[in-house]
């Protein structure tokens, strides 16, 4: 049995965004059988449909790393009540040229973080009707929605609440349960 | 009986886009006492939260443009079934800082055009929702849904289908109606 | 200046919901110069397009009610992440036969309450997006979305939180100037 | 190899319906190693809380149906820009009391028509996020969105566009596929 790799997509490009937080804690958590690795997202211009056929070069690692892995963690980050332009922006230029979308058929987890209680849940759904079309293949359950965050990390930006780290070994637990049925992996 | 001022916002940076299309069809469409006029949106860098505080030029004018403006008129391009990560980084980069959110309390309309039936409709249901966080006050009808694009337009991109301009002005006129009730302009 | 008259539609039929406790409280806390007064939505059977020109009874008395009053404050109650059976179940036959669609043009307000945190948020959107069909006109601010309900309601069912409390007051204080603007009504 | 069951659940009461014509096209295009059966869903009261550990016969046959197959099949009927009330009714039943949800962990596909030319693709991701909390697995690709619906069915209501047949039968062939992964029917 090989190692699941699960490639992580933080939602932010902020330094210090919880969301990248719960992505740190999710290398951490892993399962057995399973890792965890951060994609890069900095450095894309903002997605240009007459440029899709000619990506710049962090564009194209983001692609080959994606392809690489088995299944893809989504950390999202709540802008307006949606999608951050930055998580967009990796997800459009993911997805394109059409025959070349890097998304299509991965199995998905989603986790979300934000200061107040609704926890980023609308971005969620977004994405969650943004992959219908992508083609990929979502969880569904225990959701990972961590309201409160200022709460919950430490000054060092490490998430330390138990119930919140719990959830995210859960949820990583049920997406390589559902990859590996997917994608006939014994 | 002052001009009421609406500013166009671009969903796509595809020059010749079908959603730029509208636009320049709502300039010609404007009902007497509005005029449109379509705000430049290229150059923006993806927004980074750490950057907020000193946008650059190009979000500053198009921020300029906004706030003297009476209402706001997107023309939206369905990515993914969401909306482009081109327009949700003009609306994250104008929301921002919290306190100079110049979508805050303006009227809005909203159009979309696509090659398929569906038309875009499902990002203007997800930029409706982002509406709500901006404080915009959006109209209902007519919806401007413009599928089957490509039959639509002539080869110098000028919208040519007579009840695809019929809705849009009909959509100008219900905003230019409610913008004078929001705003008390006589 | 005459009181404006806001109709309160509960999202659910269970006795003692959180939501109707919302409310209730909406009754108490109802600005000067306003009075919000609750529709009686039991006894409904499933809509069904077939008998929309003869609607039952009690159907009747509430399209009447709706059509009489100059504002709606809506009560979501999340099932499943969307609106109730109930609730849609209210909204379908309320708009039906189309020509007669009692909640055409009218303001709105939205509340709701859960048990988790999330507090139905999710289904506050769905109904904006129904109520763009609708036509009818949502305020945005401040949203009454009151999660941990069971720690904010006392034995006798009546809402206690403080926080909550002044949520609802100032949406009702913003769905009447909105009324007020919208209706012409000084 | 036993035949994979499907059930299908009508979203809508109205005789002739054009999503219950949908499903009578499905059970002639199931594939081979499959077939398709129509849930009854008529005689359901609306969906109350109070009354769920004790819910009527119609209830109670519909769960059962729903228990006993590999898969379900959804064809959705859009009112007001979301699922009609009786397909939320449906639901509802379906999925309490919490540990007796029958529709946990089944494979879906989702259907819809409408006689616009959004044909009813709303509502479907209004279903796709109730599917979340219900934890339902829904296929992606391809979407069986049939506008324009009046001009698809002949006189007796039988479904008469071949690319729509097309689409139901290729949709029911990806369902097939993904519930023999998901559930290890060999």
């Amino acid at each position: 049995m090989t190692d699941l790799k699960i490639v992580g997509i933080p939602g932010s490009l902020r330094k210090n965004a919880y969301s990248t937080g719960l992505l740190h804690a999710a290398v951490e958590l892993a399962p057995e059988g399973s890792q965890v690795e951060l994609a890069e997202t900095s450095g894309f211009p903002v997605f240009n449909q007459d440029d899709e056929g000619n990506p710049p070069e962090p564009v194209r690692r983001l692609k080959e790393k994606v392809r690489a892995a088995d299944a893809v963690l989504f950390s999202v980050n709540e802008h307006n009540y949606g999608l951050s332009a930055a998580e967009k922006n990796v997800l459009d230029w993911g997805s394109r040229p059409y025959a070349d979308n890097v998304w299509n058929g991965k199995p998905a987890g989603i986790m979300s973080a934000s200061i107040g209680m609704v926890g980023g849940a609308r971005a969620q759904y977004d994405l969650r009707q943004s992959m219908v079309f992508l083609n990929m293949f979502p969880i569904n359950r225990p959701e990972v929605i961590v309201g409160m965050a200022a709460q919950k990390f430490d000054a060092a930006g490490r998430l330390t609440d138990e119930a919140a780290r719990r959830f995210i070994h859960d949820h990583l637990v049920e997406l390589v349960r559902y990859a590996r049925l997917l994608l006939r992996k014994p």
